[in-house]
């Protein structure tokens, strides 16, 4: 999709000149505000420009925006955004510094969180270079909060996960390792118009089901064994990510069936909570206080979830040390789970679009305890 | 596998205060020697320890290691490397700076392409931190030159992918996409063991197999084109590397017979210079020669091969801008193409083992052109 870049310029500039304004005052970060920003992140050049290649550095002043590549990508930076001016050159991050200059800048804000000790070392060392000026966080903050392009990108990596998983549980039976599971779920994903996969999909079957990030093995599924399935589609550069535990060939066991009902109902109180405005971390009490009132606050080791967009895992993240509120138009994941070490496990987690004063989820897959055979 | 921490750190020292002595005579790098080295690029570490979680940070004196995780990982690090020193935190690297000042280091390298400027920051400012001294390539040049264990995973991965491959070519026939064939290829690939796909599956089809790098699209085989097809299989972490260019559903037209038969010669004679003490400028050179000559010069514009191991692209580079000399032991790809914008490519890559006086083919798919039907 095209990007407008020049709006997008404009929300990066302002919130560069706000985010400067409330740190001079304090030691570190006294000077004149920065008159240029290098973005060497290659998601946040994605966000900024549209543009898809594996090396770009974007220039913004406060009204110009310079593309940095290389010659391999001057045909698609071309199609991606061809509206941006472009500097083509193998070394990229220092040319576009050179330009920098060129253009008149002196205090030049750069992405220190993604620019390297030995990178800006290079930098500094190029004759009439700007001064340097770390910033962090500055693209992020903007990702946050999605436009209507962005949300429908996300659905549609929704709408191919659970179109992929109801393909898939058909298929499967006692008898089936981990990883068939996982390759015939990946298919599926393609199959239904997936351009990739958001992460590494995790196939976890009976004790295993207690490892929360779980890598596919040749452990094969046996009738009663818990099966937690977490994955997502990723489309047109946006992600999806969702996970859903069932039980194998034979009815649920009671521990099983009392172990899904509290995670679904600590999952609901998370969704519930998770409404424009509400604290980052009251969501995730919200939902962790089910659990740990029935005794498995223990068991429940990781955050609530965490903003899915252009990354998998991006701002916000929901835990119980997070800062700052909930923001509508953020897509974010809601994903409890209760570990029993040796025995198994259940996790229920949606993708949701936080709006209209509450959550809607955008996975529809049934969040009831299937039993699979 | 169980990697031998004691024998990797003693390589490591022995490198470090080489590389030490080296450049200490230049301005820079003035001062005393390190006494303790912070490893924390992830795939360094894994090569020094066996370590394959997600987060983990290497402290390394003349006769120490400690490995530095957190809590996820605890499990996993003590059966991947159960004779290591365990730190577990969740802000690990300055952790790791802090118990670098406890055992008494006063001068402490980190890995300076990888440390981001952040992190440096936050080192520095951690109290009675040891002074921190920039360093750059000391595992990477170790990790050139594979071990025994090694190479047999690497093999095993160019066996997998070669047993894929020819698993798939029975299925191509005009009318499938490259996407379709990309998803089949990656599906023969886990059926005979894959770990994962080294990278993401090039598929390209007559006109776009001018096109190094193409993702595959929905365009469809037809008769007369040729097919690119650049893949390969992770196995245990070690991966492969492999291309060949069909034609498809028809006999090769005389200017595809051609560009075949002269990319397949300049692909031989850069396995042919690629003996162990070769400049790696010269082995570019013996194959590029080759295309040059026949007038194709301006329609290869990439390097002839990279070293493959725990990364895909990993050192030594063999370009025209190569330094140094190519290392009995070293795993590296030899990968020439001719592209005509507009009609199609040819590229012929294989995977090789530098040994005994020359280079070992590892991938042993033919490299004649195969008509596909």
């Amino acid at each position: 999709m095209l990007v407008d870049v020049q709006l997008r310029r404009n929300q990066v500039w302002q919130r560069l000149t706000e985010q400067w304004a409330q740190t001079s005052g304090q030691g570190d970060a006294a000077g004149d505000p920065p008159d240029g920003f290098v973005v060497s992140n290659l998601i946040n050049v994605r966000y900024l420009t549209g543009f898809c290649g594996s090396n770009g550095v974007l220039l913004l002043t406060a009204d110009t925006a310079t593309l940095g590549t290389d010659s391999r990508y001057v045909t698609q930076a071309g199609q991606e955004c061809p509206d941006l001016q472009m500097l083509i050159q193998r070394a990229t991050l220092p040319a576009v510094v050179e330009e920098a200059a060129k253009q008149g800048v002196r205090r030049l804000a750069f992405e220190s969180a993604t620019v390297t000790f030995a990178e800006h070392a290079a930098l500094q060392a190029i004759d009439g270079a700007p001064g340097l000026v770390p910033v962090a966080g500055v693209v992020e903050a903007l990702r946050v909060t999605k436009d209507d392009d962005e949300i429908a990108q996300i659905r549609a990596a929704c709408r191919i996960s659970d179109a992929a998983l109801s393909a898939l549980l058909p298929q499967i039976h006692p008898g089936l390792s981990e990883r068939q599971i996982a390759r015939r779920l990946e298919w599926q994903l393609y199959e239904h118009g997936a351009d990739g996969l958001s992460f590494e999909t995790i196939v976890a079957a009976g004790e295993n089901a207690a490892i929360p990030h779980h890598v596919p093995s040749e452990r094969r599924l046996r009738a009663g064994d818990l099966l937690k399935i977490d994955f997502g589609a990723e489309y047109r550069g946006y992600h999806a990510d969702e996970t859903r535990t069932f039980v194998v060939g034979a009815p649920p066991a009671s521990w099983q069936r009392e172990l899904h009902s509290l995670v679904l109902t600590a999952q609901a109180a998370g969704r519930d909570a998770a409404r424009p405005g509400a604290a980052l971390k009251d969501v995730d009490e919200a939902s962790r206080s089910v659990i740990t009132t029935a005794g498995h606050g223990d068991h429940f080791g990781h955050g609530l979830g965490h903003g899915v967009g252009l990354e998998i895992h991006e701002a916000p993240m929901i835990s119980h040390g997070s800062t700052g509120l909930l923001s509508e138009g953020a897509t974010i994941t809601i994903e409890p789970g209760v570990y029993l070490p040796g025995r198994g496990g259940i996790r229920i987690e949606d993708t949701l679009l936080v709006s209209d004063g509450a959550a809607e989820p955008l996975t529809l897959t049934t969040r009831n305890l299937l039993v699979l055979d």
